[in-house]
């Protein structure tokens, strides 16, 4: 992991923007696999709890409630690093995870990859053997916004 | 990386969920180096012209318009790997980079972190040294739901 500029409490809260629904993204990185394990959401209160516990507290859309990773689980994520990015809209928490972070049991949110086997495989399922996948393919020109500034 | 279940085209697109806006959050990692290095969001267009090409093209909120990672800088994002989280209102790629991911010239948009050297420090600028940070120390009991299901 590339180093970071470290700020205090105060200049990081203050770097944080919140949408909206006053909620800001945050991926959860396994600190030692570097594996992505979620994406979920914080809103200011989770954020502060988050950083008076040391563990991953979010605030569920769905539940519309705090939602305290591992609290009944016993699968809590241990904080090891707060990162926010250039635009303050997404934040980035690597984490000692005590067990999976899916519902599921799996290890992570993302256990579920496209099949890159071909241009566009139509494949009703791909080979999960496979570690990497080859780039897809097309000959197809691509008209896009030609500007690379910010999102 | 942990081996993912592959879905052929047609499913994993079934399996992403766009919000109440048409998007969906998009991290982007450095699939050599695992780094985390931006969060931008994509709308069922710019997924569909992200397969196409073989590059990662965002949808820019702040500009409404396609935003063809790299498509000015040279810094394409060569997409080796995607998934989709558990609820498919996240996604994971993973890319081959062909320079920084951040508009600043940094590799990653997470360059900033919190200086964790003390609970809730409240140094004015931390120390860009250090690698891994301690966990946030708290003595005070945490009150959240008591709910792990679904976010």
């Amino acid at each position: 992991m590339l180093q970071a500029e470290r700020l205090a409490v105060k200049p990081f809260l203050q770097a944080v923007r919140f949408d909206a629904a006053g909620l800001v993204a945050a991926v959860v990185q396994d600190a030692a696999t570097h594996e992505v394990l979620m994406v979920a959401w914080m809103n200011a209160e989770s954020l502060r709890r988050t950083l008076e516990l040391g563990e991953t507290v979010f605030w569920s859309r769905s539940r519309q409630e705090y939602w305290h990773k591992g609290a009944t689980s016993g699968h809590v994520q241990r904080v090891v690093d707060l990162r926010v990015d250039c635009d303050g809209d997404a934040l980035l928490i690597r984490v000692e995870p005590a067990g999976p972070a899916c519902h599921t049991g799996a290890v992570s949110c993302f256990y579920r990859g496209l099949a890159l086997d071909g241009p566009q495989s139509d494949a009703s399922q791909g080979d999960a053997s496979q570690g990497n996948v080859p780039p897809i393919q097309s000959d197809q020109p691509h008209q896009a916004a030609d500007a690379d500034t910010r999102r």
